[in-house]
């Protein structure tokens, strides 16, 4: 039996984390939960996994939950609340399913408590990756991929060895706008930006998806989690989301993890890693169903938003600190309608050129920068 | 450094096995060499790498070798020369490079003595599956996959458990007819027959691949190999020959072996095991140069050699055997030009029915199958 701290369960990642507890009562337990303002959804799954202590946004939230409660429980609040909820003294496991850097202290903190860390919120390596993965190997804990395509690159890089590895490829599908020309992309909206051909994900992330910034932040993810070079990471097209990432060694032979787009399969792996347990209510991939597997080069002048990423990436510091902050700001402001679509991509550069990298920064620096970017990106959305 | 027996050097395999070993002085040396007739380019190899001893087709090759040696060597011929290729006292391992059932006894006198085995020689597994594993296991040596399909696999499976797997998967070219009706086979001629798409390979297995017989041959090897039931392992037909074979495991995730189509990468990765080795000389694969993968379900009615496979391996005893030694003489019987393309399925169609399986054989019952069968083809070749 494995005991689960979950951060972000009202989430696509955290209801689906939920899901796999459920299917595997005799391997999973919940012990605690963190969740926002979704005090309903919040309750149920109190009721119905019975954690003993539980999160929420903030003390109205907390009121609520206290008030209407049936279970005997810890009620917490804010950042305070996710670092309990990260460091129950009953939990095997964090599965950090938060989105944005928001995610960092719970899961610095839960790694100085020996849990080892699904880690979904790809914000907090972006963001701190020197730090987190430091200090992973500082407690012997284990960081597994939640994402599809770390826990791909994770699951073709068993067995195998470091030094062995060419070189990694994300697969990208190139998310709501793959099709248009930046021309058309000027009059976009946040209804077509939301619609994304094959995931079915929440709003920051679907929109990473369309500017390709996802991809950008999954390849500083990538080279922290599996150090990595960014020379040595490369990112392929391929609309169908069928095959999730690839790892291409010395002799040229090249692993790859395939399957259905369902967010489950990498959920349940980094849950039972090294082992695999059944997982009933996902679709088989049979290849002659989708018959056909398109791939193509990236343009790296359409999805300007990856080019930032490997820049920023490669500068190292706080610079990839910067494009998460403001990469998050400015998609903010694109889902209030403040900004057009291809405004995030200006703003980012802005933020971009706005700062000075400094290297190696610690914890204190990191979360100064995330604070000033913020206020740098928001004062310019006015 | 390890030291390498090599039997079938002059063939499409066997080059290829002595390129690798060329590639790589300070990790592979060749001990012993067994060809056939083909002997100047044996007296090149003799002088190239300077085996210790050799074998050769018969008393006449045996004689030319000898004269014309410019080396200390000993030179045997015949059935008994290949075990002593294969059983030479300096060799970690043979690689296995025949055509056909004739690689058996030196597999399992190699076995006896020892070696661990590359298994080129998928016939082998065929006609004697149960007895070649089973020795394997009881002398605690490894059967490493050299075709490129089982290659696939096993890589796929490093690092996972066997009682996660749900199927294999091999994919097939569909080789030289593979867009033609059986209509249009009617006439096809062995010159056709000999052009296969992506691979450059032998005259049997090329005539193999355009029947299916070949894939047929590979499900069987795969169940002995891997030791999973034929319900578990499928085909699906992969025109392109770059996804090589893929494993789907219990939670619906699937993982595939890649590359360019070159033999040297699971010949190498077979010696080199577990580890991994550079790889110059070989394409690397670029997936948006390759632009698009297809697959499709085959039709066990347009490629009735599969399913005289599937049902002789379900069957098993000598059935495989025969189906075997069937198919060898009625492709040399093609190969001839002494019965058209269609008819070798008819062939082996009569062979099988003809026969009336034995379970689990013995190494002299198989071997007595396998001549009773060559010589009712004959018989019916005329």
């Amino acid at each position: 039996m494995k005991n689960i701290a979950l951060i972000g369960s009202t989430g696509s990642i955290g209801t689906q984390t939920l899901e796999v507890i459920r299917s595997h009562p005799d391997n999973f337990n919940l012990v605690s939960l963190g969740g926002g303002k979704n005090t309903d959804l919040i309750l149920k799954q109190i009721e119905e996994f019975r954690p003993a202590l539980v999160s929420v946004a903030g003390k109205k939230e907390a009121d609520y939950i206290c008030q209407n409660v049936d279970a005997p429980i810890k009620v917490y609040y804010g950042r305070e609340g996710l670092n309990e909820v990260a460091t129950h003294s009953d939990a095997d496991m964090l599965i950090n399913a938060v989105v944005g850097s928001l995610g960092l202290q719970p899961t610095l903190h839960a790694i100085e408590a020996g849990l080892d860390i699904g880690i979904a919120n790809k914000e907090t390596l972006v963001t701190a990756g020197h730090l987190v993965t430091k200090k992973a190997r500082e407690y012997g804990v284990h960081l597994l991929p939640v994402d599809s395509e770390h826990s791909a690159i994770f699951q073709c890089l068993e067995g195998n060895h470091q030094n062995e590895i060419n070189r990694l490829i994300l697969t990208a599908s190139g998310g709501s706008f793959r099709d248009k020309t930046r021309e058309e992309l000027q009059n976009v909206n946040v209804e077509e930006a939301l619609q994304h051909p094959n995931w079915n994900m929440g709003a920051k992330i679907t929109i990473d998806s369309a500017t390709m910034m996802n991809k950008g932040l999954e390849v500083i993810e990538a080279h922290w989690l599996f150090n990595i070079p960014y020379e040595q990471i490369e990112v392929v097209i391929h609309k169908e989301s069928i095959v999730h990432s690839l790892v291409e060694y010395c002799d040229k032979s090249v692993l790859a993890q395939l399957g259905t787009p369902d967010m489950k399969v990498p959920i349940q792996y980094a849950m039972t890693y090294p082992q695999r347990l059944e997982l009933e209510d996902t679709n088989r991939l049979n290849l002659w169903e989708t018959g056909t597997l398109h791939f193509k080069k990236p343009d790296f002048e359409r999805y300007r938003c990856l080019t930032f990423a490997y820049e920023a990436g490669k500068t190292g510091g706080t610079l990839t600190t910067v494009l998460n902050a403001a990469n998050e700001e400015a998609v903010d402001g694109f889902l209030q309608g403040k900004i057009p679509f291809l405004a995030i991509e200006d703003y980012i550069e802005k933020a971009l050129d706005h700062h000075q990298a400094q290297m190696n920064p610690d914890l204190e620096t990191i979360l100064e920068v995330d604070k000033d970017t913020r206020a740098f990106i928001r004062s310019q959305l006015g």
